[in-house]
């Protein structure tokens, strides 16, 4: 058996509470490290320690007082700017490869900081290999179903995100039929769902009403999924309703869904689907 | 020679205008017709006929009077509702295809529009044949020129935008170095900008400055030219400059550049580049 706490290094959103809180209640010895202005504030509350995000000196020195068994990256951070993170990485020994990494995109700077532990003789660990509990289980649905055209959203959203994997962009789309209305960038998945909203009041008047489409949410062809792996809960249901989409369809194995229970039950109330299925670019999950 | 006017279908925006200005200038016969909420009010005075979008049969008539020597569908038009387009186009003998074209993207919902026009016979042409003055040629260039990181984004915009050839969406897309910043759906380049101007300020607080980074327009592989061919003029680069974009890369050939002095003008007064770049999966374009 490995020694020590597991350590969580907490951005925002309801990830990290609620993998602490499932951590805690199988009785493992959990230790968190909360980022300031991220975390929320129930989790700070509950917090061992509180960081300012590019404070990597605080960072190391507090994983080295913990000897943590593994590490995990969890919750949202926003992007910093350019030289802040330069100067935040400056502790890599390669500064050729840092630049590389932060001029490619939001998921590779979260390489970075994994990379920088793992130099540091830190095992970093997924929150899904910590709570698979939290993850979709290709059983995952409510009672409705897709229709045919809906599968046809989603197979073209598969395909779309598959030629999009090179350029770490793209964990979501949104798709009516074979027509893409939306692709997902740094902007993150509510606000692109709003952007759908708008499009469709736009050309319908205020008019209320089903038009249909599909928010396809997968995790990349090789994306490391220990740092930013897609998540769906409650609020992705609501706002997905709000822009007339009939269903979400989600990576089985791959994506987080938050408060499972509570997201099926609005997805039922709400009248969308909420299924998972299989990327054809990972490995087949369980379950 | 052939015989009668040219007939403009025209939407919103000022493309069709300066179109119509360019033909009447150079002693052409030009008959406009105005799209009703579409058309700009200067057009809509100009027109010999206005008439709703969706209001075949009318627009149909008064071709078959005017008799053009061809017929150019110029300016843009929103998207209608799927059952508005589906009664519109009932006029087409083959209702099946019609379905597959309606669901399949904005783009060729226009292509129904020109398959409705040659099935009556008209002879459809891109406004880019009638005026390629109006097109960016090889050797459009502010006094600005892009630097190594420009020159990286612009690669990896035009990698992304073959990528999704295939999907009919992305005339357009913002990246800084390697990092993908948005992708065009329907809601356009304006908004798009907008969206990078908003992921910014989020970032950085409300400071307003330069941070990089470029907006790439370019048509589509395989895109019919005739329809929906994209466009730029000083109102994109007053948004580009806005997001705090360095500059904007447009196929050469194939990219409308209105008030093409005017554009270069705001371009060199606000400091950004605006370059034509060919496009791998185009012809060579002249010029």
């Amino acid at each position: 058996m490995p020694q020590g706490p597991i350590a969580i290094l907490a951005g925002a959103g309801q990830l990290p509470i609620q993998l602490v809180s499932h951590l805690e209640r199988t009785g493992q010895e959990v230790r968190v490290l909360a980022f300031r202005g991220f975390a929320e504030a129930e989790l700070q509350r509950r917090a061992h320690a509180t960081v300012d995000l590019l404070d990597l000196k605080t960072i190391m020195s507090t994983l080295e007082e913990w000897r943590p068994q593994a590490v995990s990256l969890v919750g949202a951070v926003r992007r910093p700017g350019f030289s802040a993170l330069l100067s935040a990485y400056s502790l890599l020994r390669n500064m050729h490869e840092v630049k590389e990494v932060i001029a490619r995109g939001d998921d590779q700077v979260l390489r970075g900081a994994v990379m920088l532990l793992e130099e540091r003789g830190h095992r970093v660990v997924g929150a899904h290999e910590l709570a698979p509990d939290l993850v979709a289980a290709r059983t995952l649905s409510g009672s409705m179903q897709p229709n045919a055209d809906d599968r046809e959203a989603i197979a073209v959203g598969l395909d779309l995100l598959a030629a999009l994997s090179a350029f770490d962009i793209g964990q979501g789309a949104i798709v009516a039929r074979r027509h893409v209305l939306a692709i997902e960038g740094p902007e993150g998945t509510d606000r692109m769902l709003r952007r759908v909203r708008g499009l469709r009041q736009s050309w319908f008047g205020l008019r209320r009403r089903k038009e249909g489409g599909v928010l396809i949410k997968a995790a990349k062809r090789g994306q490391d999924l220990r740092v930013d792996m897609p998540t769906i809960g409650p609020r992705t249901i609501i706002e997905a309703d709000k822009a007339g989409l009939s269903g979400i369809a989600v990576g089985a194995g791959s994506t987080f869904v938050l408060e499972q229970e509570e997201t099926l039950r609005t997805a039922d109330r709400l009248g969308l689907f909420l299924i998972a299925v299989d990327l054809p670019w990972m490995e087949k999950p369980r379950g």
